[in-house]
């Protein structure tokens, strides 16, 4: 049993994976996600939720008006956050129009306490955009590219750099992008050796990803 | 009423098209395709058959022995075939395993008298290998782009050139490709303003398409 | 780095390709695409936007009441457009809810410069209606052919012309017509050779493939 | 309980309906085909299965020698057949690829006394063709309309005869021609009015539902 | 060239086909529809509408106040409509959530002149309930079978009448029905023979066919 | 024929099945509703439905002052409900997101009388917290493992307990979780043998599965 | 570690679940399925494997010539096996074609110990022969029913008995069939109450899910 | 131009991105690949190619004896190989089923220079196999998880560890599998954070991604 009945919270993971676990808020309610910022935060220090819609969060931060919500990632923290240190991530997206989910990935890596580089609108129909940043890219330890549309720049850029490569599609794009499925499809099925892919819109999740590399590099 | 029950050819479409009807040989027997392709001869002057196997191809032959099979690009041709002439068209692989395709699109193209550039294998994970091309692809009046995986090459090679660019899928890949749904959706979501786009692996579609517009270039 | 961090635009496009950057103004908020319309205005004498809302329109004109928004096409312009000149576009729809789309190509076709003819609701259920038109549309030197449901115009139009036929499938329709799949389905599989097929309504898309054509036609 | 424990024939089919249970002889052994047709035979004077393999159909016609495979249309009949009378039913093909299934329309006609027309080849990519013919076509009391690839015909015939038509989707094509999908999402959105439609391939089907349609001529 | 330039009526198809062009409303504007109903209803006495929203209605009864709407049905009729008669079409529902499909079948029915008899709520759940109604089933000359979620209820008629049966699939349900396509697969692979499928809530197709079959009843 | 035109209800299920016929309120009109619970209340002592949505739920209590709403599950009830007694059942979420299906299922056991015990949020992403309340689910006599998401609980549990496990794959989640699919194609293909499945978010058909096991526990 | 480094088996399955590991064979060596067969038979007394071909069973019983192959159901079994007792199982078929699956449930039903009634060829087409089996399947504890097409038969059980229901979709069919697809759906999707559904042509699935049934039948 | 004209190797992407060019040979000819693992090998020092059936793989050897083919991996290599040292990688199947891709993955792993741990058939519906082998698992520095199915093995890892974790959806299963879509949708959608998800039956494609991540363990 435990007293928090609509939830199962797991303070564990932190010490058990090196991240604590993050809240998810979309299907639930103010209540439950502000029940569950507390519990996580008393556990942690700090606790983050992700997709929150800007009327929820208002009601949350009726309860807990020392949260910070993020309108663009459409996150909320709660606590005290880390300083950024150690080798830095870069964000790159393909449009202007995929910059939401940049936003989410950005919140996520500043929860967990890595510095970033954010650089958009670098997609591969005027490829020369990306060529100008490529210094700037080769110095991240990691790299997200986010695209939506036909999902093509992950390719692109994984053909240029060694490091890391996480592949975001968005549900940028109308008629048979089919909410980011045509981007999917198009990094998972890349000509460039080694990228690895996470769910349409999961800016958190490359973030996530991210880390444990990151972790990887410091501790094992 | 017909004389060839099985089929109406269509002798005409020269005519009225300025191209000739050509025959899709994959679900017919070997004695319609030699039907079709002697009849479209004696009106045309010359004919052209795709997706003809080689077995159902040695059986043609048999009947037709003066037609001549492109084992590569699956076609075969009968009769007097015009000497290439006018502006080229530049036909792009983006890996070697889309050959069988660009095959198609370059006998469709010797079949209708355009002169062919082939550039095979030029692929968006080693994007230098394209750049190392481009003088040669801006030289084409028309430019018919084929990859399979995820299709990415279309929208670079869209975004560096104003000619008229055809993108061709193909089925070329495994799992989440699903026989060129991947290439197909990459294509139709391209960010790169302008291309269009023709069936899986449909080398002889992107061809005519080509034609249509070289047509249009001398004629109207 | 770029003095306008959520865009990279690209305003040598048109140098590179005789067309310049449009904004696509779907996933961006009304003060990026404002941002857009005066840097490529500024570039290139004029900026073009599509897929733009009317109430997304209304703050957009609050910050350049000098631009001009089309509510059927739901495209904004910016700047000096050219007069229309050279050969002409037939933009066709198979029926009247079509529509929409065909504003699209015939507003982005205004803003490229070339003249439109324009003929709406002649599909195939009333197969008279285009014959009747046939005249006016052999006069075109690219045909633009817009259908929802099955879409099967484009494979009866490109049975008749020798032109370049660019079939533009439309999210008309309901039930299995999937929001357009059905009928980009059909376009993709027409038994008419040589068609090319955009995403499913975009108007935009068509045009300036029928933009690339017409260059080609003029310069090379 | 029954005799045959493979399966539960229904020999009283014929006077609830009107028509006789036919074999669906695919997914069955020959031992379990020929005893369904020497089952049904002895009911109702005759018996017809569909869907047979040459190689199948070998080892039936050892068991009823008297029995009549058609290899063309994979179909089998045993027993006495009636004359052909009454109205007929045009059998229509877009291509010579899709005569397989306008040949088991035809031996299911056949089997059940109806008189058929057959016209082949005559697609939208040559609408002329259909024009020569529309004369035959006006003279059935049912049409049956089988395409494959986009299966634009049945629209173009349902707009041009009064008469039930049923269109028929063959898996003639490619690529994203999708083994019929393609041409039965455009039959089920077609802008013809009051068409149906049935399985992929299944001449068998349109051929009982035009029985069905004269049935309810003669009787009620 | 036309007086309609939105729209090129096609009043001749009714001395064509014996029946009227009708109005698909839903992506057109009132003002297209009002214009349409009057230019159809001058050319063959009344005119019809179908998927017209109640808001949209409002505005076209504004300015045809002469015309009736059925909210349930969704349809428009305008003019004199004809006395039914003639043989009767069973309107079937396999529940109630299916009668809105049902009432647009019925109305279209009765604008084209053919009595109607309908059943609702009678699926195979408890299959008692179609048997207690298989008189009045068996008395009608065409059925019109309508199902949601697993669409059985047409395998089931169609087991036990002679007569023509088309089913309608309906998009009542939710989960994995797919907005009605669990429906339609199952229909199109009915076990029982010689069923036909039209769209998804397609009522007034379902009654435009079974108006084909009667008609040819009368006529040929 | 019956009273009630609308609808055809049941009451004979009660006898002939063990449970009654339960309301589908989703495309129901309120007096729909109202009727349909007040016909198989005087048949059964007591009615049900479900997915009723708040608002048509506020119209159906006007009518019924005396039934009971649930918003968090969704559903109504009208009439004297059993106690519960016998075997319970235990109603497992992987998240708590997942709760409302949790809801509706653990409405329709207190509906037919069975004790339910619900354990909320133990996904396998944190599986140590399964492995707590592994002693709880194992005293139930029917599980239900509801998730959204990868849907790979029900496997877990599958792999730990003997009892029948009814899974149920929710729309949490978003991207290609697909409203649900992914879920309920996790659930189809579970490595854990003789799991079962239901709809998308039926939580309702799970209750009533678990019923029929339950009474085949008793009577048989 | 284990001393079988291809696989590692599950011997406390038995004692944890009431029911042994039973193994895939499809994508496993013919020396794979051998050791496993062993390694499960020395653990529990006899074991049981499924989908395993013709050819490669004829391997396995090169190596162990003590294990019984059924070649309609693809299984094999070593050990010594249990008399059947307690409550029966009904295995219904749709078709014919369905066969080998309910062979597959019948052969796994005896494994576990369970007496099994099959019914045949009873699907919705000819609803009567259903009937006169009625009184055999009401005896039944547990009811399989299995069928392909359009998979309604477990709809038409589902609201004739009161005892849990198990739906196993076939791939029986063609076309829009999709390989079991449109069985599957419509199962899922049932409009009688409480079916569950297993995979496509999962008869060891649903045996077992039988068998966790009967099994808290008896002990809990 | 280059001299070997179907292909233009990428002899410098080892110096760019510290992993050289690898060979796709699914569709190439035995020539085709052959001519490339020399042009690789002459520039890197040794070459490796993946998709190699094995007949196509005699072919190959009999031009290249010194070349190794490995018929469970599938791949083949050819020149000096280095020695495995570094952090090792867990490369871990659900099932026994799922060993092909897993010696793909370890193939290229030994290709690349990493010490690679195998542990197979420890998927979740006997959970208690994982947790006899985590210590083994924690000790890598990267986790590759391969499985078929529902493919749930991830998300339970991916809960245990903090390490990266990349996920291998297999085309194991059948039915509701679809090919390994069931599965990769799974892991697309893991409730366990940050997790990273290949192509279906990608173990090359997993390895590489584990070496980016290894290398920029090393380097940056």
């Amino acid at each position: 049993m435990n007293d928090n009945p609509h939830s199962t919270p797991d303070p564990g993971r932190c010490e058990r994976q090196g991240f604590p676990e993050v809240i998810y808020c979309q299907n639930k309610t103010a209540s439950q996600v502000a029940d569950n910022l507390q519990a996580l935060a008393a556990a942690n220090g700090a606790a983050f939720g992700t997709r929150l819609d800007p009327s929820k969060a208002d009601e949350v931060l009726a309860t807990l008006p020392k949260a910070t919500y993020d309108p663009e990632a459409r996150t909320i923290a709660f606590g005290t956050l880390p300083q950024a240190s150690g080798p830095s991530v870069a964000v790159i997206t393909a449009g202007t129009s995929d910059i939401p989910v940049a936003a989410e990935a950005a919140a996520t890596l500043a929860f967990l306490g890595h510095p970033t580089r954010r650089i958009h609108d670098v997609g591969v129909a005027g490829v020369h955009r990306l060529f100008e940043r490529m210094e700037e890219i080769r110095q991240a330890a990691v790299v997200i590219v986010i695209a939506g549309m036909e999902g093509a720049l992950p390719s692109v850029v994984g053909g240029l750099v060694g490091a890391p490569v996480i592949a975001v599609p968005t549900s940028v794009g109308y008629g048979a992008a089919f909410e980011g499925v045509a981007a999917l499809l198009g990094m998972l099925n890349s000509c460039a050796s080694g990228l690895t892919v996470v769910n349409i819109d999961n800016g958190f999740g490359a973030a996530l990803a991210a880390h444990r590399i990151l972790q990887s590099h410091h501790c094992p």
